[in-house]
């Protein structure tokens, strides 16, 4: 941290904060410039709100923070990058952080034992190896379909056990999380919930692994630490998934921060799941964007797929029906398009 | 709801869309156009979701919603603003909505009794007519300050018995919602948990009012429909509260969204609250802003104080101490600085 | 400027940096703390550019800009704040940071010599004492209205003869800067072309007072890095204005970021515009916006008026009509709501 | 248009609406719901502004925009791909557009003849086929670097000439067209002139390809609104070129918006090019990002390479080494990652 002093900061005031950094635990380091005075507070051990509150302290111009404030989930704890095991028994284990891409897909909501059923068995067709489906539902208005519940639950249970795909599927409240854990596989905290501190902590001592979707208009490093509240609470099976984050663009109902991902990965160990069904919006977008999330490092991807995605309960407009999903996949095999070469003529040494 | 058409849509694919319409409760009006047909989907008792997803049905370009979503918050339902009354019983209850302006303020978090108790008597001797202060706090990272839980609560119900002020303070999880409603007035949804609908729901059923803060990257729209879920699910003493919105603007902590006051007031009875604490990040525009914010029609503002902002285990960097606090109270009430009036010299009719 | 070091520099790498700072002009000060060192660039003589572009030397974390950018434009190189006068001659001259706030009115576009000589005598009628109108229109499309150009330049003059108020018109080319200078008392540069350097720097040459937009997506600092174009070179008769940032919320037209004014005039000595019509988009906010624009600390408002909106060849639906306008006038000088006094009961000393 | 009249509407004010629309040039569709009326404006001759103004007519809720607004660029006005040529005569002319990808490489800024002539062998050897390198740079501050100018010109030629690789260079004024026609192969827009219009429409009558910027704060329709500009006045070898937008985030520079260049190719049958550069402003990240940009339909890459980043006079952190651009290149013929195979055992029919 350091403590940038006014230029007309005082003696008294700079001493003031010599001792206010020593107070909370760190070793101050000053620098006397021409125009002005640099405090740094040096050290690991220290409380860093006190320095950060420094910025009110008479004399100062302001604060800056320069290690990061994320610890487990960083790449300087943990060099090599975490993979996240999901399933197993009943259902046939994928790891999502290896050397290939899992593909999740299903509806957004769970609405009926045939729907679910049909399209579980459809995506698996198609290649997907994973199964998503909402049971509990955050929707923006209250008259809008909430989700079946546990009525959903045994349905995806069943789907996992007639495809032996694993299920991943939202919590949304910790009094939910007991139920979820018996009848999924993986459990989802939704971009709206990123920050929902209490569920955080509540899921940091389960035994499942966690789908932590950032914000929608969290920072990657919000995101990070949120993911820290998880891995601090004792539950390092985590894999983040970017979503798409709020702009003023309205053209696609996010815009997909794809260039976090790779940040992520080069931040964090843990893997990434790129969703752009949500970070897009739309149908015609999802293939050229799923294969740019495989091209910048994305561990798997979660797409949206409804046997009618215009009959469908909710998120019908980014949804793709079964045979566009087959494309998609097709898609995400097919070579990157070549580079022009250039004319190697004679060039001058 | 209308459905706009492609350019190149068949006659049997826009008999599709009248068919759906009609499935989805509404009544379908067609206009057919030189170039493209629209067809509309009117009547009140039908299903929104279901023509929104028919914007990936054949032969459509785009779905776009006419009325606005939410019911019970609108002014079209209830003209009359409306008024939430805090506190009564043993603290001298305030009316949010009333002809007068409510100044809300206090710490961050209670941090001690002596902090707690200092901080409300200042407060209401600078002229607070309610306190403020965090018992559970949500924090963005892990390691910082989490709150004193019950203990802060136990405080805040002696601050409140000193003063005689009634208090407000957050609820982060529906486990501790029956324990706050035993001590504080009135409930804080915290800007992370605006849409954190597990909470809202349980929130309906309490005998408390409700402070609603708006998420940082709401829209007016989806704040309001936060509030529609704490109506329509049976509370109604509910006041909306602007904290800032997140934009690439970096000089404040957040971008203070003032037009936005006006604009929920207008489209809402609800009162609305003004917090430039969190709207601006930074002491020395809080009286500027807080200002604004009643010139613009908020019916209360919220601000954090602190008996010593730089020993602040939060958001030190935006409170004010209580001079500071006395001053910010006394600029509210100074006239608005004249307009310049024109040299009324002759103007030709 | 701080270049921090990664955790694992080696000692090769900390000189390469310390010696690259003596060549930039600086002074290196080296703090080592137990994990990471910084070296401190310390003097102002120094080319900040050079030590900017080593966050990208070996054993660079991250650099860290401590300094404003901004001179000319600063408080600290001026304290005391700037007044621009407008007008004189044959238009009453108008000062723009004085005692009172400067009230602008007219129509977005001048569209007709009967159009804005009507609206000139409306808006003086209410109370306004400098005039606005467009000849020059940056249009999003170019199949929309681009302004009637001289010919409109020569009917702003006839407005301001007949009512005796300045004019204020944007300038949109290098080319047509010395055309609207004999024609208008002030040129505005437009918010998309608050970046167009080539024309800030022929602005900063002439011998008018100009009406600098922040541009949709500039932050505070950008925009006074923009007014800093115009005063390096040599024009220190510059106005902000401040008319809304590009958010994700779609219910107003821009976030209208009222906050940075009162950021801007504590940062800079220059006076601040409020322009509500552009800042919210809406008819109806343009009131209660223009009053927190003053209590925020506006210097001057500039108000889209025409004498029938839904007539307008741009900005209707933000544009006022007359009448509406009048009302706006008067409520200028309301008084502030009051604050709830609180029931000054016995309070424990 | 669709203009949705309020729920209390009056049979006047409905008519007053359908009159206006047909004094607009189009024809009034009345649709009579239980509770509001929405009147349509169809056909495709009439004024689209004056239907845009109706918004603030008594009686009118909203008003919509249907159609898109540009027509030239549109897909519907020409379906086939365009291909852009860059270069020719003693260039080696390039096809932006065609089934190759082009890689344009070279500084941001000139800055001498032995860089500039250095970092052009330099790329060509690594499989460059453009090259860019900036002679007139809009820079945020006064103070900063503001290109060579005509030397800069004088160098780029004989980079071109010892190359034989065609070059682009930004033109920021009108007043520097012809002179940089005589030098570069492609003139680009920068970001922040997206939105000059004086400079567009002079642009409109050269006889070189364009490379349009997106600005940072310009959502695609805006972006393909510039380019109408272009091409309504006469000039259709235009590309555009996504170079990142304005967020909250930042960790990168920029939000690299990479379906914004799926869309545009959707929407309108331009090439794309992508900046990684400036899209993410992070070394680190080209690689990665530049392979999702090819992934995502990108028509050719831009990126900064200096032969020293950390001497840049401009944009050194985002710069390349040769080095470094030489591992970029070789990435970007490297297969996608593959997908995980499902256990394809027995799924009941």
């Amino acid at each position: 941290m350091i403590v940038n002093m006014s230029d007309n900061a005082t003696e008294e005031e700079i001493n003031h904060i010599i001792q206010r950094i020593r107070e909370a635990g760190f070793q101050p380091h000053v620098t006397r410039g021409t125009e002005r005075t640099i405090v740094a507070a040096v050290g690991s051990g220290g409380r860093r709100h006190e320095i950060e509150a420094l910025s009110v302290a008479p004399g100062v111009d302001n604060v800056v923070a320069i290690a990061q404030p994320f610890k487990l989930v960083s790449r300087q704890t943990r060099p090599q990058p975490s993979v996240v095991s999901v399933g197993g028994g009943n259902s046939c284990g994928v790891k999502i952080g290896g050397p290939e891409v899992v593909v999740i897909a299903g509806p957004c909501s769970v609405e009926s034992r045939e729907q679910m059923l049909e399209t579980a068995e459809g995506v698996k067709r198609a290649g997907a190896t994973m199964l998503r489906g909402g049971a509990y539902k955050p929707r923006t208005s209250p008259y809008e379909f909430q989700g079946l519940g546990i009525e959903a639950l045994k349905i995806l249970r069943e789907a996992r056990e007639l495809t032996g795909l694993p299920v991943v599927t939202e919590v949304m409240s910790t009094e939910d999380v007991d139920l979820i854990c018996e009848y999924a596989d993986m459990l989802q905290v939704g971009a709206r919930n990123m920050q929902n501190y209490a569920l955080l902590r509540r899921l940091a001592t389960v035994k499942k692994p966690i789908l932590l979707k950032r914000g929608p208009s969290a920072t990657v490093k919000e995101w990070l630490l949120a993911a820290e509240y998880l891995l601090s609470g004792g539950n390092d099976q985590v894999a983040l998934c970017e979503r798409g984050i709020k702009t003023f663009e309205t053209a696609t109902r996010n815009t997909f921060d794809l260039a976090a991902i790779a940040l992520a990965k080069e931040l964090s160990h843990l893997p990434v799941v790129a969703d752009p069904s949500h970070g897009t919006g739309k149908q015609s977008l999802i293939g050229p964007v799923s294969r740019a999330a495989i091209a910048v490092g994305a561990d798997a991807i979660i797409v949206e797929v409804h046997r009618c995605p215009e009959r469908a309960l909710s998120d019908g407009p980014q949804s793709l029906d079964i045979p566009q999903f087959e494309r998609v996949m097709r898609g995400l095999s097919a070579p990157l398009r070549p580079v022009l070469v250039p004319n190697r003529g004679p060039v001058p040494a």
